[in-house]
């Protein structure tokens, strides 16, 4: 695939925060045995690349109650060199659905002679292996995981360390369209083969979304979107005195981190954990706290946003009010530690414009969970790595 | 790729129609060293083999006033390999949109590094070289070509032929997702390479062609579809004596044939020109008739259908009622010589079913073009090679 150079690169301390790059061109065919001269304002990524970077990602997919026929879509995407891990938090009581979508796993699965990891949220033999690896921050009063997205991408991420994967990518289930989801992946592949730094993320920006109400409209930007970058980018120029904007992709849920970037953050539950990871970031890395990580510090860590051809087209859910969405972003960024008096003078102004608050009141304060890198994998693969191949026993394992 | 393999073939003469094929996977990776034992109901298509038919294939992309913005998406999803020819039959005048087709694509083959050609419908020199090459056919009382999406793909196919590709592709410019158009081109090459005959045809059928109204709702089979199937399947079952369903993709605009048989039928024009093809073939190669062409008679002629892994979403024009396109579909249908009465009579009550006729009437007889092996290439060349190459000098030729 062909993608813009990075034209313009934002320094916050070690953080490389790269300015948005295009894909040009899907597919680019084969390698030409003498490399032409390429446009310098251009990257070619060739197959193989992709390829190999595709070897060393697992591909996760948070589900909960999910259409089936979305779902099969999704996974048809993902490119076959990726593990797909599907965590479901679905019904199981009333009607199986978690069942429903490990056969239809299984069933793509044998058919396309690949691999892939399903397990549910609220799995017990899970819930027991979490707090024996010394990891007890996803479980709820109950013992079980908590629900959330955000907890499902961290049994996820700590699956995708189990299985001694490099990447880790995340993937919504609701995408309408299997040729967005493999661009997503190339995307990310694109992403870490550019890197200079093992530690990397690569978020993605929707090229359009359109809107569906009488007739078809392609928005660019959401208004959730819009205002929590505007406040993020708030959050850097005070810190670095250039007004900035960097950051398209405060929200992007469809993002990848390499492994070891992904398991010294700390996340936030909910609507907040997609901008808590750059505020994290920013906290760990940007130079004005102490360091989180003195050899991630020293390589950098590098912030890729990648603009997609296809546009976005996912289920509209009535549930997702901006509101909802809005205010648990906005929190993180307005109870980071850097975050300036001004940066939170506009926050309490936006969230009250958008009716998110009343006067006089404060956005929530994001619950942060442990690093992942605090549990201790081998106890969780001894744990969980025999169980997980008989539950998948059908999906190529 | 992985595809279904063809489970059931119908023969009609020595045509062979070969029921729809889904796909399963869209990217299935490396190829593996040791070839593994595949389902018998799975066929993988390897990367090579799929890039080996792009090489050999030209993208035709027909357009009239598209949305400058779709048709770039469109453009960005053609595989790399593909030689892309536009023929577009836009507004010069007022505004000069082919000039920004032209810009637009130039653009685009500088920074991908690629070749395409470019041609106005009613380009004069165009005109001139027709008769010249004893191919008068598509040229209207004003000396330039008619309009008509049906004489663009023809114009298109003599330059495809000029280029001395050896099968050629049809795409709409309207399409909203370059995803699905990468997979289309994909499902053409794949079609190619399983096909034993090298007079072939694929033609493709959406998985979902998603309605816009209140929300979303995915529709499989559009109402022209429907008749249009159930006409051409009863054309076939009267002359078989077995009832059949085999045709799903009567008006398949998105279709690809080797050149070795595009070479060899007439079309029709308007709405017409995707049945009437495939009433051409069961003319032409259905052994009830004279044979059209004895080698590839011989060879037998071979349809693939290919279902897409993403659905269909396109521009909705105004003006594609119902009528406007079933009519000229039909029509091709009701008037061939191998239509049987029952057929007729079956053809005529859709239609005053659907106010497309009133009792009495008969729908419109398509004027069918001479086969493109009529026109002289060599002459053909020598008139336009030098003309397009200037013509198209930014777009990397």
């Amino acid at each position: 695939m062909r993608i813009e150079s990075p034209r313009y690169t934002e320094r916050f301390g070690s953080v490389r925060i790269n300015d948005v790059q295009e894909v040009l061109e899907l597919d680019s065919g084969r390698a030409k045995e003498l490399p032409l001269e390429e446009n310098i304002a251009v990257l070619k990524i060739e197959e193989d690349t992709i390829k190999d970077f595709e070897e060393k990602m697992a591909i996760v997919i948070p589900t909960r109650d999910e259409k089936l026929k979305l779902f099969e879509g999704v996974i048809s995407g993902v490119p076959h060199e990726c593990l797909i891990i599907v965590v479901s938090n679905s019904e199981r009581k009333r009607v199986d659905r978690f069942k429903m979508e490990k056969d239809t796993l299984s069933q793509f699965c044998h058919f396309t002679r690949r691999k892939a990891l399903i397990i549910h949220q609220k799995d017990p033999i899970l819930a027991q292996a979490m707090p024996e690896a010394g990891y007890t921050d996803l479980l709820g009063e109950d013992g079980l995981v908590r629900d959330g997205k955000a907890e499902g991408m961290m049994i996820a991420m700590l699956i995708a360390m189990m299985a001694k994967k490099e990447y880790v990518g995340f993937i919504d289930a609701d995408n309408y369209f299997p040729g967005s989801v493999w661009e997503y992946v190339r995307c990310y592949a694109a992403g870490f083969s550019i890197a200079k730094s093992p530690y990397a993320m690569v978020r993605i920006l929707w090229r359009y979304k359109p809107k569906i109400s009488a007739g078809m409209f392609f928005k660019k930007w959401g208004r959730v979107s819009e205002i929590t970058n505007r406040c993020m980018n708030s959050l850097i120029s005070s810190k670095t005195g250039f007004e900035t904007e960097i950051i398209k992709t405060g929200n992007a849920g469809e993002h990848a981190m390499s492994l070891r970037l992904a398991e010294i953050l700390p996340y936030a539950s909910g609507y907040a954990v997609e901008p808590q990871e750059l505020v994290s970031i920013f906290e760990g890395f940007g130079g004005v706290l102490p360091l989180a990580h003195q050899t991630a510090a020293k390589h950098g860590v590098e912030v890729f946003q990648l603009e997609t051809r296809n546009p976005h087209l996912h289920e509209e859910r009535g549930s997702e009010h901006l509101q909802e969405m809005l205010l648990p972003g906005l929190g993180s960024i307005y109870h980071s530690r850097l975050c300036a008096a001004e940066t939170r003078e506009l926050i309490l102004n936006e969230l009250i414009q958008q009716n998110a608050l009343k006067p006089g009141e404060k956005p929530p304060k994001p619950q942060l969970s442990y690093l992942p890198k605090k549990a201790n994998l081998q106890k969780f693969t001894e744990d969980m790595e025999e169980y997980l191949m008989g539950l998948n026993s059908e999906t190529g394992h």
